[in-house]
């Protein structure tokens, strides 16, 4: 076998069998196929795409790359949630607490990020003396007793996604199904848990433009995890607006201790209810409506709250102490009329510019930075009323944050936050 | 501007400028592309095709990447002749004396080979003492006086596909006619001649698999000369079975002289006098009837022969002493009938294990192996009978050749060694 008689197959449409897949991963791994060789198959796959039967041999061979998490320890089923990730999307911060204060088990390894703003462990980094880099046994631990927790990603899996990731990267080769649903499955499958939610974001501000190719990737995953005998749900949401009122790391924190004491934006409070409900359904094999309404009930009661607390102090960080800049500047309107639109991909860039995320694997964050917006979607705007807060620790351009903002005499009609849940029954 | 944002343009089937062509080509001769950016660029060009305006720029962009010869102070006009390549193809060795001696200036510069056998370079090697690296001055020298000239490149010509057809090479992305074209067609311009008649190979033992690409590829040459005011002939010929009868260094170069005494194969001899015919028709501006004429005369009354003993003699090789290993064996048919094929690319492999190619730029090659053959398409053969003589250094599996012969009870029918030969009025 030799990788230029695959990258030739895969150039001119054929299907790649089993141990083609594998010899491309291992020796990819192992150094003996080049990233020049990989990049040139990568591009073939977007291209020309992988059928089913290609995109589940490419998620085991990159499952088999490295160790797998077995929580089988942790008594019940453990459920795990995925974001395909979006402007403002604090949900991870939300979930956890929530499901756990219900009884459902979530041993949550987030990663850090290398976008506009940072992952779910740079977030957490924002409160003072926050430690992600729990060992596996206090990890373990922590799950066994609080219910939940949230640690960086530690130990050796699935290398060859790390090594593929970062390749794609810097080789125009990350959209593609098939790459991206091997990728996001075979890390939920080695990180051990039974059940997945899966929040699939559309939009400017996403990976995924489109709401058809949201659906193709939902439903491959959904069919990998089937596979392996593993129930995924996928949530296709709406990102061509931020997530909620705030987009920084120490700012969505703040903006999630909110949500938890049920004081939050109404749209991402009605996006985590529903997909804490599905967590919670799943996790406890109960129906929707019963989930729902106990979900909604710990958000009232305190309940909710009081696990993040928990969970904080069990991992040494001071709640006290949440990163926010005490530099902060208002916007205003220049036009009257309704909000149509936040392009999410726009503040994205701009929270970038302000520090608030990395654009390489060494750069530093600043956890303080970011937008608290006082106006969303549909909201009515007068000329000279406040359209955001920016909280900064260098000067830029602050006005053009203003372009990112549409504004109509009309109301914009049809704006949903959730398009469709998808389950293996529906696909 | 940023070569991931050229990748993904290409990648969704766009049309690159003028600009981000020449931005990705000088960027990656400079290094700030890196060899995985650029084989995810090629695989997507092999894949979504380039149109002729991409094509033409992308020639240029390479091009202009080096230096590039005057032969302007040779008077006539200069005719050059490149050939796809193939199994057995010794054209250049016979061509360039026979349209020499009939006042054709031929200031060639060829290549060594990176495939089965080795390239026109390293044939001429195989004679005692050949110089193939005159500089410039003699060089020159040689097509003022005597003709023509055939040296290995010199100078820093189209550096740009020099580093892209090492990576093409190793990256599964050799097999585009976007890519073939502007690297054929960007090394002729750079050389320097007025008009070119080029061979475009198609069958098994070629790059080209079947006619539709090799027309393509043609039709795409034709018009980047006629974009620099060159005239192009491209022929499309037969390389299903290996062109006359010997493959191997030394042994092309007896071949060679074999065919100018008058006394060659006959389907190689008839491919030749119709290339020298072109290339005679337009480079003394005569009639294709008036030239076929001359071409066959001097094949005829030694005079061609006698200008490659010419250019032999000013390049210091030794006629008397060709590469030829004394030891060989014959093999013989196993059964009777008309040979219906002799696979050009098996052959091709054959020749390669016995050492006539080289694998890496640094292999060695052994100029004195090779195979003659006996029998030829449609040829009739008792059982028993001699197939091909073996010329070799080392042994292998010598009875596996054949292998490469598929013998039947039929003739096989329209057998063609030219195709068609096309020029800009037929495009």
């Amino acid at each position: 076998m030799n990788i230029i008689d695959i990258i030739t197959k895969k150039k001119n449409k054929e299907i790649l069998s089993k141990e083609e897949i594998e010899y491309a991963i291992n020796e990819y791994i192992n150094g003996n196929i080049k990233d020049y060789q990989m990049s040139s198959l990568l591009m073939a796959i977007c291209i020309n795409k992988m059928n089913d039967e290609e995109i589940l041999n490419l998620t085991n061979s990159m499952l088999n790359s490295g160790e797998k998490i077995d929580l089988s320890s942790i008594p019940g089923i453990k459920v795990d949630k995925h974001s395909t990730g979006g402007i403002g999307d604090k949900t991870t911060l939300i979930l956890v607490p929530l499901v756990a204060s219900l009884g459902v088990k979530v041993a949550k390894m987030s990663g850090r990020g290398l976008g506009y703003t940072g992952g779910t462990i740079d977030k957490l980094e924002s409160i003072e003396g926050f430690n992600v880099a729990l060992d596996r046994k206090d990890f373990t631990h922590e799950v066994m007793t609080i219910g939940a927790s949230i640690v960086s990603q530690t130990g050796n899996l699935v290398p060859a996604d790390k090594k593929l990731y970062a390749l794609r990267d810097v080789s125009g080769t990350v959209e593609s199904v098939a790459l991206i649903a091997s990728s996001i499955m075979s890390k939920k499958l080695a990180s051990g848990a039974d059940k997945f939610v899966i929040d699939v974001k559309v939009g400017s501000g996403a990976l995924m433009k489109n709401l058809k190719d949201a659906k193709e990737l939902a439903a491959t995953m959904i069919k990998i995890g089937k596979n392996y005998n593993k129930e995924v749900i996928c949530f296709l949401t709406n990102m061509d607006f931020p997530l909620g009122s705030n987009i920084g790391n120490g700012l969505e924190v703040i903006e999630a201790i909110d949500v938890l004491q049920d004081n939050g934006d109404e749209n991402l409070t009605n996006l985590i209810v529903e997909l804490a409900t599905y967590m919670v359904s799943i996790g406890l094999n109960i129906s929707i409506e019963k989930a729902r309404k106990m979900v909604l009930e710990n958000l009232k009661n305190g309940k909710a709250y009081k696990k993040l607390v928990e969970i904080i102090n069990y991992q040494n960080g001071n709640i006290e102490k949440i990163a926010k800049s005490i530099n902060k500047i208002d916007i205003y309107s220049d036009n009257e009329g309704y909000i149509n639109s936040i392009d999410a991909l726009e503040v994205g860039k701009f929270v970038h510019e302000l520090g608030a995320g990395r654009s390489n694997k060494d750069d530093k964050i600043d956890y303080g930075v970011g937008v608290v917006l006082n106006k969303k979607i549909n909201d009515y705007v007068l000329k000279g009323e406040k359209l955001l807060t920016i909280y900064y620790n260098k000067i830029i351009d602050f006005e053009k944050i203003k372009s990112a903002f549409s504004i109509s005499k009309e109301k914009k009609e049809n704006v949903k936050l959730i398009y469709e849940i998808i389950n293996s029954n529906k696909i």
